[in-house]
């Protein structure tokens, strides 16, 4: 996700250290303390404005969220959204997913979640699809042993894509929904993209894959 | 498919022995002989009006086809088409799919054809669907390692059903299309009903599924 970047973004994250952690790899393999719980901890990476993780975190208290976001732009704009509420179970890190193994230990998490992810339509950048096979190794190390990715997405392209690499990758599909606004789903929560994109009428694309366990 | 019974079309059938294969089973494990030739052999199970073989085994003289199909009065139109040309890489089985162990021997088909089969969309008929788990298990037996099945649907919840099916079997994924006539590939050959649905504006769906080799 682009925006204008907005001059002290960095220096306002970092008036919220409880919201917006700090050098996360220190708490690599604790996060349950961070929490102070033993809930599990469910990731989004590309979290952008954060509607989706503060929705969710609002709907299942006993669940701990991570958002991860790079931009610090952008993320502000979810700090935003819940620095005046007492949301113990949603932190956010203004880090690159790329460097995702330096926050989580093995077996750390339960769940992703992807949320219409920048496609990076030209062949040339597949590397950088959040959904690229090199991505999933790295998501395998830190879920559990069957741990599930839930992904969403507008991009026609990039769903074709992300079915043909998590099959390539031998995870199995399920939940798939090829138009979830037309499919009676309950629970769903959406995302400023997904308001956006439905409200205009297009498709909204959904599946789940779960790593072999 | 479903169509008015046409009195005597079984009868019709049995006069081109050449084109419509009497008890196939005693040809199990030597279709090279019946062909005459040494090409690969690429089955349509429920080859309905026989539409897409017909393309298909013009255009590719030098892969032999077979089609199956159930009911005597559709493939009846199957043979309409080809009974007065010479197309020897063409045949059909008036059979149940069901039986398919009992035609083939293990390996011995390329590549396996599913076009826009019955959805059977209440739960309670899962099994009769053509990309059920228990078809994929005797396709697997028939088709040579790491065989491919072409699947094409109008049908958005089949389809949905499908991918987790493949991927629950291990099988990959490839070439998956959301919206088949606005994708831009070529050598696509239509079936009867894709020419209808495609006309009305409605998507078509497509995947290849690989058997892991």
């Amino acid at each position: 996700m682009r925006l204008r970047n907005i001059p002290g973004a960095k220096d306002e994250l970092k008036q919220y250290p409880n919201i917006v952690v700090h050098d996360p790899s220190q708490h690599k393999g604790s996060w349950k303390k961070v929490f102070n719980n033993e809930n599990p901890i469910h990731v989004e990476v590309g979290t952008g404005k954060g509607q989706f993780l503060v929705g969710m975190s609002e709907l299942h208290p006993h669940i701990n969220f991570i958002g991860i976001e790079k931009y610090d732009s952008v993320l502000l704009r979810a700090l935003e959204q819940v620095k005046d509420l007492d949301r113990p179970n949603l932190k956010f890190l203004n880090e690159d997913v790329a460097d995702i193994l330096n926050f989580f230990n093995k077996g750390e998490l339960e769940r992703l979640f992807i949320n219409f992810t920048d496609p990076w339509p030209k062949n040339r950048h597949e590397k950088r699809r959040l959904t690229y096979k090199g991505f999933l190794e790295m998501y395998e190390q830190i879920l559990v042993d069957g741990g599930e990715i839930h992904f969403k997405t507008d991009n026609q392209g990039l769903f074709e894509y992300s079915l043909e690499s998590f099959s390539g990758y031998g995870m199995t599909l399920h939940n798939v929904s090829l138009d979830l606004h037309r499919s009676g789903i309950k629970g769903n929560v959406m995302t400023e993209y997904e308001r956006k994109f439905s409200r205009k009428g297009m498709r909204i694309y959904r599946c789940e894959s779960k790593f072999r366990s």
